[in-house]
């Protein structure tokens, strides 16, 4: 068994091989003058294949590279390629919203089944039911809240958890879980009289509290930077914010710390400044049980 | 039916749209803040759709619109989608040239196929049976050569056509046809004196006589400069270069004229200063023999 890295997850796929004792492959790239990209195995594999490889920005780029490394892999003898996808672009775009749009998540996951992938795992999809709807294929998708949440062991002082929307809230109740925490999802309300917006818990009350915000992405970190002001406004101690994915577009990080975050933590599905806990340790579990299933 | 029309072929398909007196619809494009596009067809259609999309660079970029473009034109209600990709990125890589290599082409149409497209056209395909080797919906490859040599009709002087190498040379042939032209590949040969190298057409003299350079591609221009450079010096009076896909990367165009080419002449299927010859005809009749067959 081996694993194959590529420049988008190669710190990760790195851990993850020494975690599971299987022989790093690491693919060649290059670009050609006109912008095609190049993907190369430099040597034959036995047996099946683990392709770590994230779609963080450029996604469309890598994404492609994606699609090149599987059909490389396939070519170099492998008898199963499993393709782990730590972070998939596009899954956001999981239904038609207006009628003219498309589904862009089922697009990336068939055109992935199409370049021959046996079985596919993604961490923290943002619909993971997405995978059922556009996949023939097994795959499995690792919900690394706990994991994360744990960062935050001993450090915090009578902690609520924040989910961003109801929709989140059982995410916020697991990380609450691990951390011994209250939990709830802010809101957004606007005062009849002065017209000023505040994002706030619904109910638990933030005073004298830590807060620590989780999501599953933050790309330019708007809301939650909006909602620390407000949470701070409220009296909160200290505010911190963890999410699997951290795209921190147009210069995120300084706003969040600007906004008076005291600290930022992420997975490593996506490289970045934050990427203080990994999921090498999940991941290589759930490829070990996709080897043995 | 309708012709869709993306930023990527906007001028071909409304070309192509008016010779079949067809609607034409255009997409509606974003790009996310975090890089994602975003695609969107504005109404519903009825009856056949054809999506017109050059993969020219930033072609990883026009790749994820193509496959998100063709994924809304279904929702919206197309009976069949027919998709022409005037430019096909990827097309060079047409095997492993060495182990450990993708097909990359292979890997570009079976993604184009699962977001269920229903037949494609391409033009002027690096390797036509590529689409039989990958692609089991129905296909064809347009070969403008003597739409792209009659430009030159009655402009030329005793012309010869050259193509870049021996395996291009029936390209040549079809062009020096229409041209009543001689033709002939070129060499890359070294003086075993001086070391210099020259590239010179094998067997015709090009003393006192037009030349036209004629290829699939012309992406860095490098072949073509060095060979216009030695032909110059043989005596020829004026050059011309002649191609269906003018990618012109990094300055080519300016580096072309320096090298002493009067003329660089392409069709649209990449939109270029050297556009002068379009295809829209004959994609048109192309498409038409799709609808009826």
């Amino acid at each position: 068994m081996t694993v194959i890295a590529t420049s988008s997850s190669l710190g990760l796929a790195a851990r993850v091989a020494s975690i599971l004792s299987h022989e790093l492959i690491v693919a060649e790239e290059k670009v050609f003058p006109d912008g095609e990209k190049y993907v190369r195995i430099p040597r034959r594999v036995s047996g099946d294949a683990i392709i770590i490889h994230s779609l963080h920005p450029p996604q469309d780029e890598r994404f492609v590279q994606l699609l090149l490394t599987i059909d490389a892999v396939r070519g170099v003898g492998a008898s199963r390629v499993i393709v782990a996808i730590p972070y998939l672009a596009y899954a956001r775009q999981d239904k038609r919203f207006l009628e003219g749009e498309p589904v862009s998540v089922g697009v990336v996951l068939k055109s992935v089944e199409a370049a021959s992938a046996d079985a596919l795992i993604t961490v923290d999809l943002h619909k993971p039911s997405s995978l059922d709807e556009w996949l023939r294929i097994p795959h499995a998708n690792l919900l690394p809240v706990q994991h994360l949440a744990s960062y935050f062991l001993g450090k915090l002082r009578d902690p609520v958890v924040l989910a961003p929307d109801k929709g989140a809230l059982a995410r916020a109740q697991l990380a609450a879980e691990t951390l011994n925490a209250s939990f709830d999802y802010i809101e957004k309300t606007r005062d009849k009289i002065t017209g000023g917006v505040s994002i706030l818990p619904r109910q638990v009350d933030v005073c004298g509290r830590d807060v620590v915000f989780i999501d599953d992405i933050i790309s330019t970190g708007g809301t939650l930077i909006a909602a620390a002001r407000s949470v701070t406004s409220a009296g909160a101690r200290s505010l911190y914010a963890a999410c699997t994915h951290a795209l921190l577009i147009s210069g995120a990080l300084d706003k969040l710390y600007a906004a008076g975050l005291k600290e930022v933590v992420a997975t490593d599905t996506v490289p970045s400044p934050v990427s203080k806990v990994s999921i090498a340790k999940p991941l290589a579990e759930a490829i070990a049980e996709f080897l043995i299933g």
